[in-house]
């Protein structure tokens, strides 16, 4: 049975000492949210996910989804009951507006706290994840009297959401989406067709289930620009809003999956169901996006969450399991062999993991504050400015925390060599859930693709411009501090190897612009690269600073893992920048046939 | 359903091309296996591979293994009849010396048919796979009046064999097992003890299973210097040779594993069993090494065989699946999207699995036929060289290809998309089967250590010497040719980081061995690279001659995937020279409990 312990400690050290969480008191929201508030959250949270989800997490993985003959679907033993923990504790709207239910809080916190219980158990996460993604959809797009008759509901958990976006011949493409919706002439719509991959598409956790689903007017013109988006419950709602006769929507069937088996992926039919436009017709893309972007922090979070699990694990079987002797003499006379975590392989694998993980911590933080700042700032300069990184930085975080979740998972798993492929351990299940978060809400190409194609670009590459620019000038303000030149000389590298890659596409990506998506993979791991490093830079400094203080064991492991970062992750920039700089010639020159 | 066609092409331009396998004509058993006797063989063992095995590969993964109350297994439907159909035609048999019912046919052949069984039905292929181990074991070890008892059975398939190594608290440090052998005062001993992940540990494909058992003869050293490897039949054989009474050995339980579900991997219990000493009292890891280096090889090939299937898979997706526009303009103006293979990203995938595969398989063929030349030269010192190669070799094929292996199964899968997800389409199950590859044998941490520890030192390090010298002089041999400056170039600049990475080895590995452990799985990597780079410019090398002949897609193609591979794959020694030469300081420094 897998461990789980919350860092409730390491997220303080980012938020408070890190990123200066008390700066943002003006914020609204943030009054609440510091000091001990801040701490009471998380340890609230810990709680909830070590001791409610965490024991579910294996028992949905073994269980998983059924689906009835009528349609219904049952979701794994505890799950109702767990769900129903979180829906109590008000963890739904954390950060939603107290006028539709919330408790107004910073998204920062949030998704600090969203961590832990993707930890815990993603695939019970993402009932409560998809409705935020519609709820944020609904905040933005829904007129007053849509959001006054659907949010309370969703706010309290009393109904879930889902994105209906997919369709089998119509995935990254939804240009091509054939899902039709034809007026009833009293305002309101008839959507038929069909969606696939529908997460959390039917389940027994809620009363009711209101499903944002992209369709086609009759009518409209072809590809993007002819797409909408609707509001389609499940059961339709009678004159006081309660929820009554079904809709024409049901689960056709559920996909058997690698893994998330405890969330219901669902094959949606759509038969003529009252549907209500959501957002302007044809508007469906931009309304769709504002969904995804919430969904795509979401999803990098649950990459960032599985290696922290698995590290976990993987540190406790390290530390346990006694197999040969150190390298250079025995470290536990007193027992039969050494524990594993005296080789130095344990060891590389271990920092490898925990270096990126808290980096990624920082980064994800980061982000989530800089959309706080976007959302809550009086300065429209810090508004743009923040607004700027959220979008620069959703990508890189889905494509590079989801890629290196996985990959995490899978070097977790290795410490545990042939008890790691039994599934009784729970280490193959960590793998096997990771591994979806590389393929939805965009796959992984695709974020890259986002990041070169639109991200780099935009207002005239402003976003990426003060980025370096930031970057820059923490190298530059620790020029004279000796004790900070092992972060800062490979920070300064990496930096200068990423903006020689900007560079290079500039001068070759807008000429061909297959040299732009051969890079693009590469381009957004270099930048996650800097990204953490930066983020390690800024971590190794205030650690320094509090060792300034006095002794402390948690900071001066920050400084070796800061070290580790440096060492052994970082040299990667030199490699992705001649990758991409090798262009597109020779990979387009195979013909399609020759493959 | 996955598509499956062996690249029988491909394996002869390796052997015949590359390799030269016309000059052995000389060597025992390579006469008959030139020119068309080679292609008859390889055409036919894709036959069995594509419509025998292959069809069955996704039955194994959803039916799986069951026990019953007795302790009886079995495999999936239609496992036997295959199973059959491989004995009947002489394939376990192929490359074992006539004497004993072999062909006498060169191992190198047996690797090449045996990628393309493995690409079919990995899980299958298992059973006769560990039965190859242990005939190789007892060939080496086993008395005449043994190998007579044993192996003509096993050679014809009547019988498999097993390898009994782990216990529970015993894996990579064998010297901890503690399954007993008592001697009866007849020659025989008493085997008892348990035994964990046994595969093919029992099965209803063969009249009996002639298990290969570590155990500890009473009294003998503590250590690997105390075990000593028995032959344990399950069913005792009587005065005729012909198998009887029931020994004392059953299958406990099945294991849940991740993946390899139609293998039937079993905990084995022995009370009491009898037993036959194979080689001499406290031999047992000499022998076992016999068995283990044999199954690298052939694990090592079972990544390769994953990595090829599942190329194949995403290959066709691609080009059906239509999803968007080229970036550089309509590609398919007919349809109403691309098919996805004009994206950049999409080629950059499936050349890095493509240009690392066809290296792997023209490696892992000249290691195999090094091995041969080690064991049927008359020459002493060709047998030297050749068997040098093979000891450097093993550990960087098992470790390289089942690490990349997995990567390019997930690569494979994340083409697909969503769809790449769910287990109907077989993409999950390739994952799933190729993750075991880099645990069992000897984890690739462990291959990692074989390589840095043990054969880089060998012989005053002749045979890193000798193989340095051979890429060495491929590259200035070709300094004049204008056309190969594309390769050799890479290569060098490999070999240089490759020499460098091995001086720095000797020069901070022996003064502290964590330094040699920390660089271990990067230095394996790192040669890998180079091998593979090496292998390249010799594929480039024959592709040239062969196109100024004449014209032809085929070596066009090869053309193309080498430089791929000098462009994208290569720029990664640098990165690897760099983590290595960081040293072990700072992963050592922080406390067991701090991590």
């Amino acid at each position: 049975m897998p461990i789980f312990k919350a860092p409730v400690q390491d997220t303080l050290f980012v938020l408070n000492d890190v990123l200066g969480y008390g700066r943002y008191a003006n914020l609204p929201g943030f009054a609440d949210a510091g000091g001990d508030v801040l701490e009471a959250i998380l340890e609230e949270g810990a709680k909830l996910s070590e001791n409610v989800m965490h024991p579910l997490n294996r028992v949905g993985d073994i269980e998983g989804c059924k689906r009835a003959p009528d349609g219904s679907v049952t979701t794994p033993k505890g799950f109702r009951e767990a769900f129903d923990q979180y829906r109590e504790g008000g963890w739904m709207g954390l950060a939603v507006p107290e006028e539709f239910g919330g408790q107004g809080l910073p998204y920062s916190v949030h998704v600090a706290v969203g961590e832990y219980m993707s930890s815990a158990n993603m695939a019970l996460m993402m009932y409560p994840g998809l409705t935020q993604g519609a709820i944020a959809a609904l905040l933005v797009h829904g007129t007053e009297e849509q959001k006054a008759k659907w949010l309370p509901k969703m706010v309290d958990g009393t109904w879930t959401g889902t994105m209906n976006l997919t369709e089998p011949h119509a995935g990254t493409d939804l240009g091509l989406l054939r899902t039709k919706a034809v007026p009833n002439g009293d305002g309101s719509y008839k959507i038929s067709g069909q969606k696939i991959f529908i997460s959390a598409g039917e389940h027994d956790m809620a009363e009711n289930i209101v499903h944002l689903v992209l369709a086609r007017i009759e009518g409209a013109p072809e590809g993007v620009k002819g797409i909408s988006l609707f509001i389609v419950p499940k059961l339709k709602l009678d004159a006081e809003g309660k929820p009554g006769e079904r809709n024409g929507v049901s689960c056709g069937s559920l996909e058997e999956k690698m893994g998330i088996h405890g969330n219901a992926t669902c094959v949606m039919n759509y038969d003529e169901a009252t549907g209500h436009l959501l957002g302007p017709e044809n508007g469906g893309l931009k309304a769709m996006f504002t969904m995804m972007n919430e969904a795509r922090l979401g999803v990098a979070l649950q990459g960032l969450s599985i290696a922290e699990i698995a590290y976990q694990n993987a540190v406790s079987y390290a530390r346990d399991r006694i197999q040969g002797r150190s390298l250079t003499g025995v470290k536990a006379p007193d027992k039969k062999a050494d524990p594993i975590i005296v080789h130095p392989d344990i060891r590389r694998v271990l920092l490898t993991i925990r270096s990126i993980t808290e980096a990624g911590r920082a980064l994800i933080l980061w982000t989530a504050l800089q959309a706080d700042i976007a959302h809550r700032s009086e300065d429209e300069k810090e508004r743009q400015a923040a607004d700027d990184n959220v979008g620069l930085m959703t990508p890189v975080l889905k494509g590079v925390l989801t890629d290196k979740g996985f990959d995490h998972a899978v070097m977790a798993q290795q410490v545990f060599g042939g008890h790691g492929y039994i599934e009784e351990h729970g280490m193959s299940q960590f793998v096997r859930d990771a591994r979806i978060a590389m393929i939805y809400e965009g796959a992984n190409g695709v974020q890259a693709l986002d990041l070169v194609g639109r991200k780099l670009g935009m207002h005239g590459g402003r976003a990426v411009q003060a980025f370096f620019k930031e970057v820059g000038e923490f190298c530059e303000a620790n020029r004279s501090d000796e004790a900070m030149a092992p972060y800062t000389k490979q920070l300064k590298k990496g930096l200068n190897d990423l903006q020689n890659a900007t560079m290079w596409l500039l001068q070759n990506g807008m000429s061909n612009p297959d040299n732009a998506g051969a890079a693009s993979t590469d381009y957004m791991h270099l930048f996650g690269l800097v990204a953490f490093g930066y983020m390690w830079g800024r971590m190794a400094k205030v650690a320094q600073e509090k060792l300034a203080e006095g002794k402390s064991d948690f900071h001066e492991s920050k400084l070796v893992t800061a070290r580790f970062f440096m060492e052994r992750v970082m040299p990667e920039t030199s490699a992705r920048l001649a990758r991409i700089s090798s262009g597109s010639t020779t990979m387009m020159l195979m013909p399609a046939e020759a493959f």
